[in-house]
């Protein structure tokens, strides 16, 4: 399959500048976005990173070398990711569909991916906490995308207003997007990638308390 | 394998005071219990539960002629689960092992308890959000808990000291306990069961707002 990497890296991770300000929001959305690049590099599909035009000259001092192939694109995130669906299953139609995968998912591993694209379905979707849509694979040119905080639901709706088969993919790892300050433990706790250097390197640790453990910053 | 399911009655889920109160956290505690037991009773896996002797009378009047196999224990958690764990492995010997579910995994499906039974490993786990054992399954009997909020991480290093293999399972509908009233969302996006209900009947409605959408309670 293709995979779709939508990213932005003008304001990103918003939600996080209570704990993160702008340059590092940066940085740490770089680590995860290559966490997400190393895990896809580690499977035999196909990959391109979905950007802005401001995005694209941002993110080249992170990658030095290794840049992944880039395709630019200035609308909204809906309209760019509707758009690449198209001009995917226009030219290249690809074997086993079109994925897009969010680039804020630091805990994704190769089985997880798997599962995406191994699951039957015209759509397959990986729902967020909250009712996002984390990732998705459509192997149907009629399934579009409306993204917002609930798009989850939406995404069902449009797939069966297409008359598509749908399916949900049953994933911890697809289903933990790091947008919110609590979301962070989750990288302390199952990550071992860039993002979860990131966060220890900055004094990210976890705290034990009663309930649900908690991450902290060291000072 | 045989399924241990604790639960406590007395003033459940406490961290949803602010949206609850004591009567209807008992109510909403035991809608999520039986979501669980009918999973679990669509297997062919044996159950029991395991309560303290208050839990015993406070939940008889839910269940009218259905109660389950109940099995009384006045310990702590851990203490209580440790105690089935031997009894279960001394006398039993559960072909497949022994499995303890947490009651508030209002989302669990077959297919979720069947990853569970299904991963290799001597001790298999599935952590929840925050660090938590939202549920395992043990083919030894060197395995022991000690559960707390962040749990998950003493349970690898119980299992790695007794030298045991050790896996974890990938499962969104695993790694979902409701705790929080953050977490109810969950149940009305994913959920179908008479916890689902029971939130619909008392007015828990999905709200979309920026970010993750929220649960609202009508008036």
């Amino acid at each position: 399959m293709h995979v779709v990497i939508p990213f932005a890296a003008k304001s990103p991770k918003t939600r996080l500048a209570s704990v993160l300000d702008l340059n590092e929001r940066r940085e740490f959305a770089v680590a995860m976005l290559k966490d997400v690049l190393d895990i896809i590099k580690r499977t035999s599909h196909t990959l391109e990173l979905l950007v802005g035009e401001q995005t694209s000259s941002l993110i080249k001092p992170y990658f030095e070398d290794t840049l992944p192939p880039i395709v630019a694109h200035d609308g909204t995130l809906s309209e760019a990711v509707n758009s690449r669906l198209d001009a995917q299953f226009d030219t290249v139609q690809p074997t086993g569909g079109v994925a897009v995968i969010m680039a804020d998912l630091a805990l994704l591993t190769v089985s997880a991916v798997n599962k995406l694209h191994t699951s039957d379905g015209d759509v397959v979707l990986a729902p967020g906490r909250g009712g996002g849509t984390n990732a998705f694979i459509t192997r149907s040119s009629r399934f579009t995308v409306n993204y917002h905080g609930l798009s989850y639901q939406d995404h069902c709706e449009i797939a069966k207003k297409a008359n598509l088969s749908f399916t949900t993919v049953d994933s911890m790892r697809l289903s933990t997007d790091i947008d919110e300050p609590d979301d962070l433990i989750e990288i302390r706790l199952h990550g071992d990638g860039y993002s979860h250097e990131w966060l220890k390197a900055h004094g990210f640790e976890i705290h034990s308390q009663t309930g649900r453990a908690a991450i902290i910053r060291r000072e």
